[in-house]
């Protein structure tokens, strides 16, 4: 809609002329008869340049005055400045402060303690590299969705207050729930999306999941989103060709319409401009010999760590699917392998550059008795399963699913070190605030 | 990506060739040297014909045992036909049996209670009206983002577990968090919407929410997803305007992409075709005084309830914004009327054929003062609104935003008179399951 202002990131469709821009100050430089105001307003960043004589002495004096975080109308000439990042800035011609603080910004230019910009997380978001994770975020989410829905896929949201069910019975949030007793925060959306694949063939299931575990590494949030396609007649093998095709697109995306987003944070865009199919693949009992020869301490059987996970993906200048893991390690629905009872049809995937698992994926276990069996070995609550076991019941099909979490997948796009940065109010063990 | 079988929905592309479905048999009639088996694979419906001599003796007779809900791999023809739903059907070459089941399907022909439906959502889901409900829920969501993205607007995915904020103290779901005594479920993603506003300009949330209210009406779930847009300078004019270009696209959207789901549930399209702007507005003064004329016995300074909503909406052959409610019935963060003192900058945006809310917007109250004075008079925890006060500390904002509840649309456009349809597995205070 037309609104009588223009936004900075339109700024190159009025060169020469006379605009008005509501914004903030975010910064200001003086130099006696000249200010260099350094203006945000959300879609983008200029230089606002008031000289004494251009403006009236009430609004020189003004502006003297302003604290960092001022909110401002400013009208000025748009004029081309090659030295500009944004390449133009804006001769200032009249100012009218909207709101000017009686406090000190408490973000300033010194360094800030991580935890003293998580507690001002409202106030951090408004810095330049914020905005640009956030803008990654967003078109990581906008690609991952556009792939889906242009390929057929139907949005089926999962619900998050549920029965006794989720990946296993540990690491659940729970919710007094009326007079039902406990509900439980969903951990994932899949076993609903298996509802829906024999319902609606192609489907994905895109939402908030949650884990109540202690983890405190820079990989785990309590509170995450996670993108999870299920394909009904999908095998192990089709499944990992869509996981491939999906993260690629995302890249692809961020790489084409994030450039200026990428520079800000310093990202260095070769890695990223590799992520296109094929990817690499290895099985786990060869990834285990390779950590093993790599100096790893794993021991045939169990889960790789953060760290034996860094050291595989470092092998390689792409994505990594780690394939066929050990049951007991792996969810109770993953379909066991046909050869080898012992493993099932799964797959990691791992993002190269030493970030680890981004997808978990497998082929669905279709037989109601093995999948009972399972149920029964892992000492799940059988009666909350029981719509679950319906669909074996009633039709059952090989289909296959994965889930993707956004926040991992930004952390690596973006090449942070943490994904705390990577979600716009991050939720951990220590952290409910803001 | 390319498989080796082919879509329902794509069968006009291969008229005259044989292929292969990957599908489901949800019903059948048979008559001695015929079956006529109805198939659906998720994209859409198919009569499969199976003439005996044209599939082999053993095929033939295992159509003859096939149950409802048998997933199969089945060969054919495609025929042109003008009497099928689909333009098509399928002359049966082969067929094989992927699984029986040894059960009947517990959703036959006859009338089921709703109960016994929702009981089996999981299977209900199979049928071809939910189907149509659920690609239209699909479009709502899709076209919504859609617009909101073309037009400049960021994602901000605001948290679920939050400390003690939100509309207000009542109907908030606990939830234990480690070491940090109880969090809550967000019962609206706005405060963070705000926050993120002041950072980016034009955003949105869109999540699920939650209310822990023991509501049972047609309109209320405890678990419903919500979008909603916040923008920095927007003013309560601007605001509606917004809603009203939104609200026009997805409707115009659902229209131009679900021809057929609106047809397989008989959906009147006249009224929604209707929607596009200008909406009517009246006050909220103008609308008791109409509401008392037409026999209601709502008095001056009270919400409407449902009945009311419904009433009024009947005067209108378009949504129907009601503006400027009492400040006493809205929440605290609404912006005090420049001119009324006891009234708030708010409007609710009701659809129309009786349907009611399903937007409710507002200015925010900008002023430091007026919002803290608000928080007390509410007896709100001042502690837990520190971060939101700051919003109004450094560089305060003209801004304004709304929440359009997602089920409540989908409810209206499909013209249903329940909103646990309109959502895959819905939560009221009576279910959890499954």
């Amino acid at each position: 809609m037309k609104v009588p202002w223009v936004y900075i990131s339109d700024l190159s469709k009025h060169e020469g002329e006379e605009v008005k821009l509501k914004c903030w100050m975010y910064n200001k430089r003086s130099s006696g008869k000249i200010h260099f105001l350094q203006l945000r307003d959300g879609t983008g960043f200029v230089q606002g340049v008031v000289v004494k004589g251009e403006v009236t002495e009430d609004q020189f004096l003004a502006v003297r005055n302003l604290w960092l975080e001022a909110s401002l109308e400013v009208t000025g000439k748009v004029k081309r400045d090659e030295r500009a990042p944004s390449g133009f800035e804006l001769n200032v011609t009249g100012i009218s402060v909207l709101h000017n603080p009686t406090d000190e910004y408490p973000i300033g230019k010194k360094d800030h303690g991580i935890d003293f910009l998580l507690d001002n997380r409202h106030l951090w978001l408004r810095s330049a590299s914020q905005l640009a994770v956030m803008r990654i975020r967003d078109r990581v989410i906008w690609s991952a969705r556009e792939y889906l829905h242009n390929n057929g896929f139907l949005l089926v949201d999962s619900p998050i207050l549920t029965g006794a069910i989720g990946e296993g019975a540990s690491g659940l949030f729970e919710v007094p729930y009326f007079d039902l007793g406990n509900a439980y925060l969903a951990q994932t959306g899949q076993l609903y999306a298996e509802a829906a694949a024999a319902a609606f063939g192609k489907v994905y299931t895109f939402g908030p999941t949650f884990r109540a575990e202690k983890s405190k590494t820079r990989r785990h949030l309590t509170e995450f989103w996670m993108i999870e396609p299920e394909v009904a007649f999908y095998d192990h093998k089709d499944n990992m060709t869509l996981q491939e095709n999906l993260v690629s697109y995302i890249v692809q995306s961020v790489l084409q319409h994030c450039t200026a987003e990428l520079a800000q944070i310093g990202r260095d865009t070769g890695p990223l401009e590799r992520v296109t199919p094929p990817f690499h693949h290895i099985t786990y009992d060869d990834a285990v010999i390779m950590l093993q020869k790599l100096g790893s301490t794993i021991s045939y059987g169990t889960d790789f760590g953060g760290e034996d996970e860094t050291i595989l993906t470092q092998q390689f200048d792409r994505p990594l699917f780690v394939e066929c893991y050990p049951k007991k390690v792996k969810a109770f629905y993953m379909k066991q392998h046909p050869e080898r009872e012992d493993l099932v049809l799964c797959d990691d995937l791992l993002a190269p550059e030493g970030y680890g698992e981004i997808i978990g994926g497998s082929q669905r276990e279709e037989s109601f008795d093995l999948l009972q069996k399972r149920i029964r070995v892992e000492k799940l609550p059988e009666d909350s399963y029981g719509w679950y076991l319906d669909l074996r019941r009633y039709g059952t099909f090989v289909h296959s699913g994965f889930g993707m979490g956004i926040e991992r997948v930004v952390a690596w796009v973006c090449g942070l070190p943490h994904i705390r940065e990577t979600i716009p109010f991050p939720r951990t063990i220590y952290r409910l605030n803001p």
